[in-house]
């Protein structure tokens, strides 16, 4: 559809400066924007790209001088530009290329899975016994559905992506290429000197709303249950063992492994190539630091760094000491010094007195 | 088959609490037991489950009591209840879902592969020119087969898993999804400024019995051979660069990396992101802590920890000694003005001696 | 082609030792070189394989003793045996077992799509619609190129790598199995608790000679573009996160992790499991230590190590501080205990002043 400027500023709750009749067609990025549409402008870094760009208006920040983007472009100026830009985006429900779907010839669908309407099942893809895909959702070549998965709507498999048999994924969850759901648990005993495997019958399951980002890899449950949180996001290369149960709205960043059946609260953060040791519990709103090494439990609220993790202020006071160790040293060598002196100055005093 | 109790308590040499007649069809883990089925607890935490599991029976721990699980449930009781399960399950050879075999029209076969008898080859698998497939394997969908390559008996790989060309495979060794073994090593030689390929020509052995997780990488050698010694069990997205020899028996827990040309020897554990650098030995029995780095051979035995990482002890004392800085630098800074005052007083001594 | 020993020689301007005349159809490593072949010994832990190989001539360094290798091998001495190899092996043009072409009827390539001479396209590999492949490129099974990607002439990619829409590879690209790129970037907003997704639109663009490892993962940009310069070599599970800009001729090895929007110079290394923050800029000719964690910029030239990285002079010094903490502290319990004894004394010489 289109709309005037004027009312896409209505909309979010914007102040407009120029003219509010322009009509709008399309909302995209400063780097791809047309005539017709709005861009957004985050920071000011990029402000100076709005020179260039053929878009017809932006939505931009309470800091933005109308004089860097040449003061004829009409903007919205709003608090949070991007939040601002993905409303009008879903207002103006630009038509896209119209989607394909269907089951392509080249892919393999089992007799007895069940595919809702809407649905696109792309070459190579592969859709095991009983598996059900929910309405709207896409399977890219190459993925692979294992026997009697359960997709919710509007899911996205990315291609070369592996569902194991028996993994629950709820509605618009997003897998990307490579990522694997459902691995075996590594889980052994040792028997005679021999590793005996641990049969892991459990299973995999992804609330709503979930991304997991490329090659990574989330293993089932040794008998009950792996658990990712509704809206929680998952970078890249990320490793989650067996028995995991991650919280709603939590940030794993690349690189990122928890050991085996770990807890995390909701709106946990893990930055990138953070370990969680197996059977660690994480509390709400926790912060762990990129390479931090989580040995025990963290309360709520905490922020640890380091490994092994401690909180923040105990890591960087710790961190600015050993810093400071050269001085230490130094000092130390001139105490050592003056009481040598003066347990020569006070056996000499010692002396005198006897 | 159908056992009693009694011979199945017989069978693993346990004691034998309750009914000892009762008929067992099947040994399922404790959420997915039926009634005629044994199940097993690990330990006390699990213990309370049996109350609502159908399970006619349990194995359990030297500790367990009756009371927990209601003292109506017959048990068998032994020192290590999952070996005494694995051997009751492999005993009752549970009638499983019949497995499919055969070539799957939608598969690609070279013509000059040789596939042995019993064996499964999915849709959408590769099987390379003069690649050898042992009896009984699987081949999961997507799944790539080099020319050349080399599977024993009763081998799986999982689905999208990539063997280049010229890998071996011994006996019943399972490769999940995602993995990659045989890609290039990371072979270069600087000249004038560029980095030119030396040829990676050799070839990757996996030993009987050995499981490797989910999206790992484990390069070929340069010339001979990089090899995964029997009955080893390696986690996902590991990293095992060119030349490395990894030993029997070993455990290598997800994200560690280990640098070309290494050797480990038998039952090395390396924990979870623990790198290792290239040329570097770990005798047997050798323990690497998480997260650890390690730079230099480590001998037979040793449990080693941190970056660069040291003995176990070292480690430790080390750890607590920088836990320790805070009140090491207050303790200086009370003693340097003792020892200012001492010299005031010294210089007064001094002064009235004068 | 054949040559004659003082011809290859005399191509690679090294010194000649026995039988110059000897006929040369071939080059190949000592592992697998024939009769009629050249091969070569990189250092002296290899110069006793020599013995036991069939190659009629080798390429040695300057302190090769040839009584080693057995007089009669007629050797080429040089100062980079490996330079010379390739050199020579580039000369012969080795007859190689000849490379199948052709778009295999068990793939699928969008009408769209436009394929060079010389290509192959493997069964199960996708091309989407409007992707270009450059002549002598060969995509091998199951990977998937998404649309309008555009690869230069010889690019390599390996079985089940992907390639989301609109990536662009250069000439003599290799790229291997597993590997993503082109995936979505980790950026999201927060909107009343909720991670709202901003929308990665924009693109990759590969250089020439390019070579990235196994089960890597390489984001698409926000806006713009994330670039690999020309002639960077890249190794296994290695990630790069959107936006960010890898100069020319960088090595990345193993399990690095490059968050978003860094920028590297021309000649840098990232040693394994390194870990670089977002925004960070780093200079030319850097090298970062293995495991080390880099959260500031760092200057051309310089080398760091350590989490957070510091310079290798620095990183040291501290480390060696910390080994000798031990000895520290006996030395402070002695210096208190002199302190303490000095104090009483100083004590008793007050009192005796009074």
């Amino acid at each position: 559809m289109v709309a005037t400027l004027e009312q896409l500023a209505a909309l979010v709750r914007g102040r407009l400066f120029g003219d509010g009749s322009v009509p709008i067609q399309g909302a995209r990025p400063v780097g791809e924007a047309r005539p017709g549409d709005i861009t957004f402008i985050e920071n000011e870094r990029y402000a100076k790209l709005l020179r260039t760009s053929p878009a017809s208006a932006a939505i931009v920040g309470p800091h933005f001088q109308r004089s860097v983007s040449g003061p004829e472009l009409p903007v919205i100026e709003v608090d949070d530009p991007i939040s601002a830009f993905l409303a009008v985006r879903s207002h103006l429900d630009l038509p896209r290329k119209p989607r394909w779907t269907g089951i392509h010839p080249q892919a393999y669908v089992a007799a007895t899975a069940k595919i809702g309407p809407g649905v696109a099942i792309h070459p190579f893809a592969y859709i095991g016994d009983g598996a059900e895909i929910g309405d709207d959702s896409t399977i890219y070549p190459g993925a692979v559905i294992g026997e009697g998965c359960k997709l919710g709507r509007a899911v996205v498999i990315r291609p070369n992506a592996v569902l194991y048999d028996g993994v629950t994924l709820g509605d618009r969850v997003e897998i990307h290429s490579g990522t694997v759901i459902g691995s075996d648990g590594f889980g052994f005993r040792q028997v005679d000197g021999r590793h005996v495997k641990v049969p892991q019958t459990g299973r995999v399951d992804v609330g709503d709303d979930v991304e997991i980002g490329a090659n990574c890899a989330i293993d089932r449950a040794t008998f009950d249950v792996t658990s990712i949180g509704a809206g929680s996001k998952i970078d890249n290369l990320v490793m989650i063992g067996h028995n995991n149960r991650i919280g709603r709205h939590n940030l794993l960043c690349a690189q990122v492994g928890v050991a085996g059946s770990c807890t995390t609260g909701d709106h946990v953060v893990l930055a990138g190539q953070a370990g969680i040791k197996d059977h660690t519990e994480i509390g709400d709103r926790v912060l762990v630091g990129a390479q931090a090494g989580v040995i025990k439990n963290i309360a709520a609220g905490a922020q640890v760094w380091g490994t092994p993790a401690l909180a923040s202020r105990d890591h960087h006071r710790l961190h600015t000491l050993i810093t400071r160790l050269p001085e230490l040293y130094k000092q130390i060598k001139v105490l050592s010094a003056q009481v040598s002196r003066l347990s020569v100055g006070g056996q000499a005093v010692a002396k005198t007195e006897e």
